[in-house]
């Protein structure tokens, strides 16, 4: 029963999606999911990005929590439009569906901006299910959460067009082999970029922004 | 629709964690099902409880993933009986159900156990929702993670009996409070038993141990 009560949402969902991504094309803005386990870095991460993007890049970010709208006063810093999005008044939900995203969206305003980024909740496993209407999915996994995690939850991987591998600055401390989980990555996902870095110190900060630059100016010449 | 689909599921669940329970006593064991992140360190925590606590207690470990045998191989050593649930079989669900969990223990056999522990799949939203008929449910928690992650993920903190916050060894590496992270654990659950250890190194290894020991006595006693 489980199952096909799974699959009439995610078909749902689908439908769903495809009208964000209809809104986010006209509006030609570059959106980007990025999914991860509570407490990989993402915040951060993305408070460190958007620093050095803005104001070349014009950033919105759309902010997944089921509770407390700590992440979006955190990235209200960086001046970028940032709305949150709090599911325990959709009973608690563990990822952002397609349904949350297109009033989110048109809240915060898309004509204005080049980059829309979905901060989604923290679960390595469910919202890798939920298509968004987004333009491309980046996973990020901090070198503390164990080598293992890409065969363990292989869809978050299989589904990711871009990995980070954040925390590096905690390696000399810990037991962990850096060259093996970016195996276990590709072994799940042949060819998938990834980036080592350490939100926390800057190091390694560039060549991912290189590469969200590249995806941003590409849609948009692909479509201006 | 989304939230009436959950109630259901959730209703259906419960009927089945009450036969759980029901099986459970009759076979005299206590159930720990035992939740967190990925990565936050349960399995290394349980290679070294079932170290210290066998064969005096006689443990069985049921573990949850999506993929991979690793974690039950990696228990193995530890000479507990152990089997392995892999939900990939069942659409990849991120949590284990009540329906997962009555024949894996009836097929590690539970008359000869006083102890059986599940390793839930790591995921902190979603196995927080589904009873399995435990007698008790513990979180883990890293110091990797962030203070706030209990007042973000409220809910998984709110139906533990008892949360541990792992890898105190890293302390002196991080920009990490403590204190706060068990009085934000404290503010959704008042008087919650909160245990600090390392399992890599083994320190604060034994309090936990004692409230375990304590738990399972009594249900023995209880219904002996």
């Amino acid at each position: 029963m489980e199952i096909n009560i799974r699959k009439r949402v995610l078909e749902a969902n689908e439908t769903q999606a495809d009208k964000n991504r209809a809104f986010f094309k006209e509006q030609n803005v570059f959106v980007l999911n990025m999914m991860s386990s509570p407490g990989s870095g993402k915040t951060q991460l993305l408070c460190k990005s958007l620093t050095k993007l803005m104001p070349n890049i014009r950033v919105g970010v759309i902010v997944g929590d089921i509770c407390t709208r700590n992440d979006a006063d955190r990235l209200e810093v960086t001046r970028a439009k940032v709305t949150q999005i709090n599911t325990d008044q959709f009973g608690g939900d563990c990822h952002l569906a397609a349904n949350h995203i297109l009033a989110s969206a048109k809240d915060i305003g898309c004509e204005d901006l080049d980059l829309l980024i979905v901060e989604n909740i923290g679960n390595l496993v469910c919202p890798a299910e939920f298509d968004i209407g987004e333009d491309a999915r980046a996973v990020v996994l901090s070198v503390t959460e164990g080598e293992d995690k890409p065969l363990k939850y292989p869809l978050m991987f299989r589904v990711a067009d871009v990995a980070i591998l954040n925390k590096i600055d905690l390696l000399p401390f810990l037991d962990f082999d850096a060259k093996l989980v970016v195996d276990n990555m590709l072994q799940v996902h042949p060819r998938l970029p990834v980036f080592e870095m350490s939100a926390q110190t800057g190091q390694g900060l560039e060549p991912w922004l290189e590469w969200l630059k590249i995806k941003v100016f590409t849609k948009q010449e692909g479509e201006g």
